[in-house]
């Protein structure tokens, strides 16, 4: 009898900032089934995560923590050279902040995503991966740690003995090593949907992907993140929905969350 | 048998901010039997959160949160026209961020007190009460409300349920109504530390403060403000401190919390 | 031989920040003769306030600094409790940081327009207003001075000698004493654009505008203030400029800045 | 006939902010020739650069603008990826802000001087350095430009044309190839202040200093950075004044500004 595949649809929501509106929040929650809520340093404010807290839980997605650097100008995708403790310290206050909307609804935390910048860091700099698992361990330690697959912040955590989901990308290339291609080199970025749902399916279902040097590797494949604003970012997600549904892929947030 | 007469000792603390320093939290701590750790907003960071936190454990004083309006160069105390809700949100996001720190320590909050114009703007408005007081029961409902004695907050925590500390001053004359006298107008403060601590023993053991006209009026003191800068914060600290003790007054926090 | 009657039409712009937008300014921009530009602390940005200033220069549009309240999450709307000192400090500033991007450029600014709460409550409060027009002389003192017709801002500078345009709303209601009526009554919106459009007429032919208790008063109609965003902003900035220069009214900014 | 030696001696001013007071301001003046006054976004309010702008015109100091990267809670010293677009965008901004205060004194800026990881990212990287550059020539072409001796900012500096002062550190040491050791490595600093005198002797008389691998290398000192905190900050720079006025060298900012 046949395992069955499961997969996880991520998406960045709760990016509004007071009067800047920013992303279909509502409108995405149909396709994903977990949900990264931004808590207030590099988006998202005390009233537009008390919202989206509320909005996540009527659609019924698995709620996470999605803290950032402190750059709202930046949108938190500005690398930083915070150090360990200070990385400690603010993602310690951001999933407490986001706890406490948790709380008032009778809710916990699903999981815990870095966002932009702290995100990229981490998957690389274990001193800022090992701080900032440490904080997640801390504050809610049967939360899951999102983070890139094959990255050191995955490696930190599940050192630390956290439930981890590894995160791949429909639309960038990869490397050799399992990373991923830098924007700032051709071919970083798949724009043909049909190639982004095909490496989709060979990482979901094979648990590998062609590189851009053309040779297969092995890559773990729990959580696919979702875009939830551009042009076309609500067709690509309800087409990588229909499609993975169609070839049997249960999909769900680990632990059984979300639809 | 006489009843045994107890007042709590609070003092803000925390209020540094990355490389600013303000306070002697260190040695105020000696003499204060609560604590009041400001959360981000008008004052403290993350890393000074987390320190202070540490800090107040070690000295065995109750902790709580102080959180205030986002005014981080007014320090808080600019009164501003936030609405209930947003109070609500930005009153639930920080205790939410300082009960994380908290729960690293393995601890939970003690109390909540709302600082500067958000304190002042409380104790007269009774939506904006009833805002911070629905704040406080959401996320911790066990938790102590400080507020000024007599105000629309101390009477919305009541109404509530929620165990509440009314908040009285040393160096503050109050007027017939039980309000203090405003800052913008004469006599508003009290110079001689001599009467401020005969003020102090009036309202804690006679439950009775002279007003500004001349006239007694009966108070409620469960918390005494102690401030915690200025040249003369540690010497007035002690002094009442001392006093205190000698009448045979027991210092603790409500519920037996602080030394 | 008849007098030329002028009118100008200006619109708050720059108010994108970071990765949020706000506005279509490239769009209003046809409509309108001169701009506000945001300065940083209600909205925009330093990256904003250079593209602004490049995008109203090649329209030929007159442009103006915009100075706010520090309180970007409440977009400058929230009253804040500044001190006259703090608000002349804030708008020198702000003035100064916009002037230096129209240096850029070889150009000065030649307008001040107060945003927001800031705006409102310099209409009604003397030393304000004062210490506003105070800012304005210092740094540029032959900049025209934006603000609600027969507000206490517009007297403050007119007192001090600076050029002033009074400005009127289109789509809000007056009062017997030329205030507009509170956003928080009902009746202050005009929602039809028939009816905006003859009080508009009114108030530039005639110099008169009907209250709603049903009285024509005298009110002083330099500049028509015309909003950037909502659904129906850039048509109703369309038909208010079509139907004004059908009428034969020329539209230009004070000193015949403006297309 | 001998040239008469000349060194100007700056320190960084206004970087209190709001209720944090930083620095002894008042009392360093009497040492210094120019001071670099914060802009707001490392440090510094508007009310402050208003009052620290007036403070140095009273002591006759050149007054020079000092602009940081947005990062008020890390001082400007954490290195943020900001491009160069960015850094022109944020540099035209701030000292635009503080010419404003100048300005409204009748007065212009002596020089501009980056502060923090500012600086030490555009002693590195020549687009940021030119960026900044960029930026200083815009607004004000005739401002001296202050940077590390030897840095990629003062080449770029001297290629657009600018005024440039080299700066050299009392209390640090140097590498073969001009650069400052890293504060991360042992050495870096000099804590022995009759050894930063000899140091900075041998830079402003001889033009050479001894790098810590014991070479003599050629080093141009237009100016010494003095520290205006920390607990001998003040009798540090009365020794360096002092000794360096008995050796017969003129004290001045460049252009003759200063004491």
């Amino acid at each position: 009898m046949k395992e069955q595949l499961t997969v996880d649809l991520n998406c960045d929501l709760g990016e509004s900032y007071g009067r800047y509106h920013l992303g279909d929040d509502a409108a995405i929650l149909q396709f994903i089934t977990s949900a990264n809520i931004a808590c207030g340093f590099h988006a998202g404010d005390p009233s537009v995560m008390r919202q989206t807290v509320k909005l996540c839980l009527e659609s019924g997605v698995a709620i996470g923590a999605h803290p950032g650097l402190p750059d709202l100008v930046g949108f938190g995708r500005r690398e930083m050279a915070v150090s360990p403790q200070e990385a400690y310290d603010m993602v310690v206050y951001q999933i407490g902040a986001l706890s406490a909307f948790m709380h008032a609804e009778g809710e916990k935390l699903h999981h815990v995503k870095p966002h932009g910048a702290l995100y990229n860091m981490a998957a690389v700099n274990k001193a800022l991966a090992e701080a900032i698992v440490e904080a997640v361990y801390t504050v809610q330690p049967e939360a899951v740690l999102y983070g890139l697959a094959g990255s050191e912040l995955i490696k930190a955590g599940e050192r630390l003995g956290l439930a981890t989901a590894s995160e791949v990308f429909a639309d960038r290339t990869y490397q050799q090593d399992g990373t991923l291609t830098s924007r700032k080199l051709p071919g970083a970025l798949i724009t043909d949907p049909a190639e982004a749902i095909l490496q989709v399916l060979g990482m979901v279902k094979e648990g590998k992907v062609k590189t851009q040097q053309g040779e297969e590797i092995p890559i773990q494949a729990d959580t696919i993140c979702i875009h939830g604003d551009g042009p076309h970012a609500l067709s690509f997600a309800r087409h990588i929905q229909e499609v993975l549904t169609s070839e049997g892929v249960l999909l769900q947030a680990k632990g059984g969350a979300g639809k």
